[in-house]
């Protein structure tokens, strides 16, 4: 029951500022449950290139959408790497009919590392969500409406290409339900599927008495790869100030014991990047666009680990790590922790929504194995109390990770090094819009590529930036209502000065990262254009404004962006704010404002969540207003 | 997934006039799931008394608030009745060591006629709420809030007062499981408990191994009651003309039986008395503001039998049915009835949130009985699927009532007749007001429930005048802020022309249902005041001009009626709108507009939702404005 007896009240903004520090290409949150098609509507991936700097400045990542190179994937390459691939499925101790390759990382990140684009390796796609299934005699690649057009593009006729969500196209497991004789085995690295996921892939195929197959030691497209691959990130990581991170990292290790304590568990194990970097104020370098670097965090009431490649962490980092209690290890040791955790009994929280199976199946198997019976199950309705005092082995706890939450709340040091780093940012965009506006003015042809690359410019000129918070959405006309829109150098449009020209981009600077989107025009826009642009606007202020009790979930307040448009029986198909990370991701959770009734997470004051309301028209114009 | 691309648009008012078809005394849904806190916000009982005409009209119903007898219920009256109670719980084919009293009638209604009022014979509390449960040594009484004090009053010293809501107070499930010896008999007569609670209940006591046990056949408290209970109502009832309706009852059944057989279905049974009256076209006067008949109503694809008592059945209303194919049986051969339903096979819909335990019991019994197995047994999970195939005993459909949404959604004639209610309804409040300012200005001495009863001789002179729809909120001052208040005769305050004054009260017409509420001042209000009411009217008059996608589910309104206030920090601890009857209930579902998000059911055009929106000040004032 909601008491509203006395409803605290919190203003949306954390300060006047406090909006500024938020926005983003919008949408709905990323999913983190979903891997087959993973919500990653803001997720662009890296060409198959290392990242260059673009200034002499270690701690800068970023590089010029000119720079991108086209991935060119001839069929009998595709071929060549199917047969390997096939080959491999009789080897000893693999023994599959089908593999499963996913987009995802380990670790169920946004962006991922080069060496983790699997999927794009073997089948030659390149977007940023798809998954493909490949069986002795088949091949086929999931992938969604936005990337139809590419996948066609790129997959070989060895592929067939299945459009997720259009009429009669089954899932991935309803086709291997169909194409496959019964019982057959199905292949999966686990470290790519999260737990939940992996169970739900387990039980839709048991239909048809098909296995699932986990293969730990060996992921089967890096053996077809092998030379090629590039190797995995080892950038050096970085201390995050205490000045920008407001709290240190033995604080924060205690704040987590203390939950972990509470939630009646005696170890807890952390695989998302950003609260590995968050928890231990660090940050790295190994994917574009975040400031994170591949490890995991196992932390117990008495001492913890990071599972890192060695290689990353200078001797300031490791007499930091130590002065916060925390130990190393290599991180593919990582399984091994978990195995002799299970043994001493030790009781792991592990969040199954983003952990991987590889992990929490280790820590299951591994307490039937030392301690018998079948207690450790992990139940479909997560009770764990329905399980107690059966069975002498230690119980999983399945609980959402504590660390989620108390990121999303900033501190003040997070928040004036929101302020501060959204301060430089504005002056790099002020700069390049009165430069743009000479250009156009003076009837220049400019690409939208070339235009994101002279705002890279201006943004790296600023003090502490280091790289793009992801990849520059730069849309003139028709191409502003594709709410995804890469610009590609060969392809991209010339911002065209009589139409809308929507911009919308980030910065990760060593205090805070930023994302706003600003549409202009440099003519005359129609009367049509006008109006849709105030609307937008009278939505953005009204979330702006809005002032609400303190346990409101975010889409309460969704429709406030939206009424303007509702007026005149316009709408917007994406969601108005997400979460955005200090100097961190720029799409975080817990919280979101949303169409989508789901997210009950409340609102509170510290967060920060982007305002980002917009209207498209198809083939014509988009329109999104992001401060 | 949402689809926005092309929202149909439609106002939230069906016409300039629609929201003046709605509104009322606010708050929360009843829910009809949970009899022991059924939460009837809106339910006021009828005293002890039959109800009398106060105008020589044999549809009027109403009576003045001033003839509300007040009830006197001596301690040993009430031990008497208990001592008689606990000697009947030994008699054969009883034997239980508990019996439980809802406030329930057999159909889930809000109000209720007198004889169903059990629970305030047996306990002396006469409140809308409640639930006594007598064991052989105890006898206790939940109730929450809203009727501590009343309780208090009106309890003997043989009953223990349980202030639900309160810490440390148990649920009646727990408190059983608490004060019996394990294994005892749980006494219900099945009629008064939904399916779904009974279940809930059944469940929750056999951790303690109670046995939830049916008593068909014999109410107990009945039994006690005897020569003084009233006589089941059997006013007469009428047809609801076409005019007004729009539809005529063979062309809902005709709707009715494609719903069936789209459901897999063979038959469906309706007990909700509003859904039985408006699909055939009747009303009847055995409730008092509800224009409603006790009745079952069992349709199946070829035929349809009302249960009723045939007193009220006039010989035109009697062809009527026939005309609509409709047969007449007894009310008590309903189970008779439903067990040859079974015994033929027929697949009965059943709606058990709202259907009584003893109909769905009695059918899946006899499906066991007559065709053996247990394929008969309702999931939790209300999976007909997997059931399927496993026996050849019927099968229970187990769905929400089709016509609820049917009904919600009101047709050309009903909202006509909708407006022209409110037409007359608004010219008696103007004849009302005028005269009330008068009485104010001239310094008359008027209490809350003498300004009641002169508003129903207002509206009592209006044409198609039945009764009132609820109890009339009547509150001066402070009572305002009480939002259920119920001024009683002896005991309620004199209106204050110095004080902010609330009255929230409506109508049943011949031709539709009202419900509004105005919050007046005859002097200076405080500039507190002011602002406050300012903030209430903002928030109605934003909610009025709302215009949103016809997806939208009401709650996503809710914010717009709030925002005024919340800027200033305060709120109201109730819903914004419920569904209202075409001359039928004033609370009707399946559609609300509240701040608890769990109702998904879209708003669509032709329904009816109040707007209300409030503010209270405890122990000061409180202000409504509903049209």
């Amino acid at each position: 029951m909601h008491s509203l007896r006395s409803p605290a009240m919190c203003p949306l903004s954390i300060s006047p500022n406090a909006f500024f520090a938020a926005s983003s290409r919008s949408l709905f949150f990323f999913t983190r449950s979903l891997p087959i098609f993973h919500d990653q509507k803001f997720c662009s991936r890296s060409p198959l290139r290392p990242l260059i700097s673009i200034k002499n400045c270690s701690s800068i990542t970023a590089k010029p959408s000119s720079e991108f190179r086209r991935r060119d994937s001839g069929g009998s390459e595709t071929d060549e790497k199917l047969r390997s691939l096939r080959e491999l499925f009789s080897k000893p101790n693999v023994g599959i009919d089908v593999y499963i390759v996913p987009s995802q990382d380990a670790h169920q990140s946004e962006f991922i590392a080069e060496c983790y684009m699997r999927r794009a390796y073997i089948s030659g796609f390149t977007g940023s969500a798809g998954t493909a299934v490949i069986t002795k005699d088949k091949a086929a690649l999931w992938t969604d409406g936005r990337y139809f057009l590419q996948a066609e593009k790129q997959l070989s006729s060895s592929w067939t290409l299945m459009r997720a969500g259009n009429v009669g196209v089954p899932t991935t497991s309803e086709w291997l339900n169909d194409v496959l004789a019964p019982g057959c085995r199905v292949g999966i690295d686990p470290f790519l599927f999260s737990f939940d996921v992996a169970e739900e892939l387990k039980e839709a195929i048991a239909k048809k008495n098909h296995e699932l197959v986990f293969l730990y030691n060996l992921n089967l497209v890096d053996e077809v790869w092998k030379g090629t691959r590039p190797k995995p990130p080892n950038k050096p990581i970085r201390i995050h100030d205490l000045k920008y991170a407001g709290l240190d990292a033995a604080s924060k290790l205690s704040f987590l014991r203390a939950e972990i304590v509470e939630a009646g568990a005696s170890a807890i194990i952390i695989s998302m990047l950003d609260e590995v970097a968050w928890l231990l104020n660090l940050r790295g370098s190994d994917i574009p666009h975040s400031p994170v670097m591949y490890a995991y965090l196992l932390v117990r009431t008495d001492s913890a680990i990071l599972f890192i490649d060695n290689s990353k962490v200078s001797p300031e980092v490791m007499a930091h790590l130590k002065n916060a209690g925390v130990e190393l290890r290599p991180y593919d040791n990582v399984l091994s922790e978990i195995e002799g955790l299970a043994k001493e009994g030790a009781k792991l929280w592990m969040d199954t929504s983003s952990l991987n199976a590889a992990i929490v199946q280790t820590y299951n198997s591994a307490c039937d194995r030392y301690f018998g019976g079948n207690g450790n199950k992990k139940s479909k309705l997560r009770r764990n109390d329905s399980l107690k005092g059966q069975s002498k082995a230690p119980t999983g706890v399945y609980r959402v990770s504590p660390i989620s939450l108390a990121k999303a709340v900033k501190n003040d040091a997070e928040l004036e090094g929101m302020r501060n780093s959204h301060l430089r940012d504005a002056a790099a965009l002020a700069h390049f819009w009165v430069w743009l506006e000479g250009e156009m003015a003076r009837g220049a042809k400019l690409t939208e590529v070339e235009v994101a690359d002279r705002l890279l410019e201006f943004r790296s000129g600023q003090a502490g930036f280091i790289d793009t918070s992801f990849d520059t959405i730069s849309g003139s006309g028709a191409n502003g209502a594709i709410i995804h829109y890469k610009p590609e150098p060969g392809s991209c449009s010339v911002v065209d000065p009589e139409k809308l020209f929507l911009l919308d981009s980030g910065a990760q600077y060593i205090d805070g990262t930023t994302d706003i989107t600003r549409t202009v025009h440099f003519g005359e826009p129609t009367s049509r254009q006008k109006e849709c642009f105030t609307r937008v606007l009278q939505g953005h202020i009204a979330l702006d404004q809005a002032v609400f009790p303190e346990n409101t979930p975010g889409f309460v307040l969704d429709a406030f962006a939206r009424s303007s448009l509702w007026k005149i029986g316009l709408d917007y198909r994406h969601g108005t704010g997400h979460g955005v990370g200090a100097a961190l991701n720029v799409h975080e959770g817990p919280q979101s404002i949303s169409y989508r009734y789901g997210n009950f997470t409340s609102l509170r004051q510290g967060m920060i969540v982007s305002n980002e309301p917009g209207y498209y028209e198809d083939h014509a114009f988009g329109i999104r207003i992001e401060v």
